[in-house]
């Protein structure tokens, strides 16, 4: 058996997200779906992500493994995925990984990106891309509000959806919010994250930068363990998955020519 | 009566281009459809560009006149007319132009910028809004021969389409090549433009920049008077008006009023 790790880049406007769904196109089909000729009339390996993104949400670094059988050069393999792909979705590389290699278990961490835009009429090249938030905010409360974040928690509060097998204690290590010409950007980086966390943490952000919330009241949200107690869920098309990262897990690299 | 100035932003993707036609959505019937809620029962105003843009590209300022009859503020006309377009068409601002104001017979330059992405895979974010040429290219020698486009020449070379009654000659400006993070950008300002001039331009310095032609064949290709001395067309994605200029011609601002 043969690892492939893989980091996929694309525009989530016309999927249901990551993940295979029995109604709409997920990334994780077409990927699956990319990986038809290259197993002649098997059935294609599954593709596991590092972890799922929402509907309209964007990647520019998901990871995703795969195990496989053939023995074709890395750059081969990115190139035929590629032809087969459609043009929202890329493979911008692949590499050789540890046979066992599994891209959501080995995970270590996972840097998010928000983007706001507050210009009174929203361009339309950032339509699909960021939130339209017109009225004005309170950088500096956001930020202090941010800090509040930073740490081990238990983000309950952030958590939409069932229980986690894994509980809802996460280590936040970073939340920037930073103004940019014509908007706001607010990272977010963590060793892992719930369901729509990232997009709950940037709504409650929000509602401290226009006034809603003190800044000090985040550290009752998260006390109180419970959804309600947070801001709304922001829209997903805002949302960018930057990076996972796969501390001390080695990568074997690229592979130019077939297996020896 | 009274005329106003319209600058627009629209991502041309699903559009035949500006200008109205028998088949296919145009941003010009677009924005004329806009004006009905605005004029009651009338027929809508006739909506008049800076210049026809090529099906599939883009404008950050395209500038638009337009004669009404009917009594709101500036600021009333825009939101109206952005509640009413599709969100890849916004109308960024309105102001009151001098009663007549034409927008195309009275602008003095105009600038485009082209995108070509370089790298071997195309970011999927690009995918509309650039040109993937991943070959290596000699950029110094694409400006060396942008050189010979500047200045007052007949461009019948880099015309597509019929004979023009004001003729081929024109007063290029600027022309720029200048490589940017994972491509490069074209910069092209100027008196006015031809049918695909700026395609046809770009083309013909890519063709230098891979070695196919030299800096100085540039010269004899202006000389030939030819379209098929010039290069290829580049494709109509990777280009954005970004600008309409307007020298000696006042605007007299916003009205945020009723007409007095």
């Amino acid at each position: 058996m043969r690892t492939l790790k893989l980091t996929i880049a694309y525009d989530g406007t016309n999927y249901v997200g990551w993940q295979r769904q029995l109604n709409g196109s997920s990334i994780q089909q077409a990927l699956e779906d990319a990986f038809v000729p290259l197993v002649g009339g098997e059935t294609p390996p599954g593709v596991a992500g590092a972890g799922r993104t929402d509907a309209g949400a964007h990647a520019v670094a998901q990871v995703a493994s795969v195990n496989v059988e053939f023995d074709l050069s890395t750059t081969v393999v990115r190139r035929a995925l590629n032809v087969r792909l459609p043009h929202d979705i890329r493979v911008m590389s692949v590499e050789e990984a540890l046979p066992g290699f599994h891209a959501r278990f080995q995970a270590t961490g996972k840097s998010y990106r928000y983007r706001i835009v507050t210009t009174e009429v929203m361009p339309p090249f950032d339509r699909l891309y960021a939130w339209h938030a017109p009225e004005p905010r309170d950088t500096e409360a956001m930020r202090r509000a941010a800090n509040y974040l930073v740490g081990r928690h238990d983000f309950a509060s952030f958590h939409a959806g069932a229980t986690m097998v894994n509980g809802t204690v996460r280590n936040i290590h970073m939340v920037t919010c930073r103004d940019v010409a014509g908007g706001m950007i607010i990272d977010v980086s963590g060793d892992g994250f719930l369901r729509h966390m990232v997009r709950a943490i940037v709504g409650t952000l929000m509602d401290v930068g226009s006034g809603l919330r003190t800044p000090e009241s985040v550290g009752d949200v998260l006390a109180a363990r419970d959804r309600r107690a947070a801001g709304a869920t922001a829209p997903a098309c805002g949302l960018t998955l930057m990076e996972v990262r796969y501390e001390g897990i080695p990568v074997l690299g690229h592979r130019r020519f077939g297996r020896q």
